[in-house]
């Protein structure tokens, strides 16, 4: 058994050589330096930890773990050409660094060295692996497909957000620990448990990510705190302000976005106090968490295996940064 | 036993269905748009005849070919957004239809997808499939990066061109042959042979790409002949006339490209005869073909077998259009 943090440590070390051929050095530089951008590495992790519930981590998840952050760092590469991103943490975006053709064709032999490490793993659980993957590698990028098309609706309910939400960052969560699971032995229906602790998790998180980017502490947060406010983004909170606002309140959000005054985000979270959007965010968030520690609890394992994913949980959605 | 027309008529029928889930309709709906485009389906028509070179049509051999056309498409919807081209078979390619968004996630799916049909196979060959599969995706991305890397450089050799052109064409003809031929039953000494025979070729198609792009008749070519002498692109035409080239047909070719004069396309067919480009391509061609025929008769199977792809080298080398 490892902690949380020990994982964290031996998947990154392991994680951080090269994972491309040397040529064309055009394409495969480019995914060097991505990746050497660093990150938490979180769902090659939960990968392994998703193993460690159920037995010792078979040598086939870390080819599985890697397989993971290579899909996850390819949507990274390509979401960040969609979004026109400068920056990830802190520094050029490689559409920024090099150009947008590199950025595709770096981000599509991401996905395909992905799929030849999955390919590495024994014959047992392979068609399974596969499918599960393929299937979430799909739900990925319909999750930010929605993303995209609500950018240009305004008829976006709290309900469709979720929706979208689920698709573009559970489900990854989700099948991260049930593809260790798999090879850890798990049943049938721990592999569902442990893929519904994972998706209510993951919205439990996105809710924090959403909170923090409006009522988070800059001096902890790091990022630049109302952001998504400053662009009208449709989070959790805006959503949820909508729906609650009284019409006054509700008129003057909605000037507010249109007119983008200097004092804007000060204003908006006025009114999201005013709704107690902060307190509701929280109980939301809560309510997530439950309904994913009801999941984990329901795994008939010794408590002492399930220890790093409370830790992992805390992580995710207790952080303030 | 089909012929080249029965199985290009056969898969033609079974792949015009949707591929896709329905929703979101803008992720899926331009992925119908594109493959509704057509095409003569060559890649998994190939793959079918591998395959039957060596026996019956394994069911299998469906999934496979499905996955290499949807593969192929998702190439060629990226490809689209690097060349920044306009139009595909006469109709918006997808990032002109839609956007360059929508065209990056569709091609992402498509590629995804394509490997969720690889992934309905049965075991026995399983782990060689995507092995060759991924390879084969891998070595094209590499082929486009070249490609692109070439267009930023001056001293593009020969060799330099012959290998990017293997890349980016050659291995998935020569893979889509290896794939049938495996679940044909292929021993490892035939599944060579029949690569090498898709891999020459390939070489020889693209040969006859660039001669029908310069010298082609232009009632039967269909495209614009001369497109490539416009754009200065660095063909086996023009960078064998750059090879054997007098210094004064040299200069003046080198004129050409850089000043672009109304009368350009005459002037370097008028070099390119000079220098006897045309009979060295026909030659060159020649030279490709023999090989691949070679590797085709090293395979001991009836030679009414061989029938089809003998039908298919024809078609590809000595079509003028």
């Amino acid at each position: 058994m490892h902690t949380f943090n020990e994982l964290v440590k031996d998947f990154a070390e392991r994680f951080s050589v090269s994972h491309f051929p040397k040529e064309p050095a055009n394409l495969y530089e480019p995914g060097d330096y991505f990746l050497g951008l660093g990150g938490k590495r979180i769902r090659p992790v939960m990968c392994l930890m998703g193993n460690e519930l159920f037995g010792d981590i078979h040598p086939d998840a870390y080819h599985v773990a890697t397989a993971i952050e290579l899909f996850h760092n390819f949507t990274l590469v390509h979401d960040d050409i969609m979004d026109k991103a400068p920056l990830r943490r802190g520094l050029p975006t490689v559409h920024t660094k090099y150009n947008e053709s590199t950025a595709l064709l770096t981000g599509d032999a991401m996905l395909i060295v992905a799929y030849e490490y999955l390919n590495k793993i024994g014959a047992t659980h392979k068609q399974q692996i596969f499918t599960l993957f393929s299937r979430t590698a799909r739900e990925v990028c319909e999750g930010q497909q929605w993303d995209m098309d609500f950018e240009q609706r305004t008829d976006v309910s709290l309900a469709d957000y979720i929706k979208m939400i689920e698709l573009k960052t559970s489900v990854l969560l989700a099948a991260s620990l049930q593809l260790g699971a798999i090879l850890g032995g798990a049943s049938e229906g721990n592999c569902q448990h442990i893929y519904e602790f994972g998706r209510n998790l993951g919205i439990a998180f996105q809710v924090q990510d959403d909170y923090l980017d409006a009522f988070g502490d800059p001096e902890k947060f790091g990022k630049d705190v109302g952001g998504d406010i400053r662009q009208n983004k449709k989070t959790f909170l805006l959503l949820h302000a909508l729906e609650v606002a009284s019409p006054e309140q509700k008129q003057e959000l909605l000037r507010l976005m249109a007119e983008n005054p200097a004092d804007k985000v000060a204003r908006v979270l006025d009114i999201f106090r005013a709704c107690d959007v902060d307190g509701w965010a929280q109980k939301l968030k809560q309510s997530y968490m439950d309904k994913a520690l009801a999941h984990l609890e329901s795994i008939a394992v010794l408590s002492v295996r399930k220890k790093p994913l409370i830790e992992l949980s805390e992580f995710l959605v207790q952080r303030e940064y």
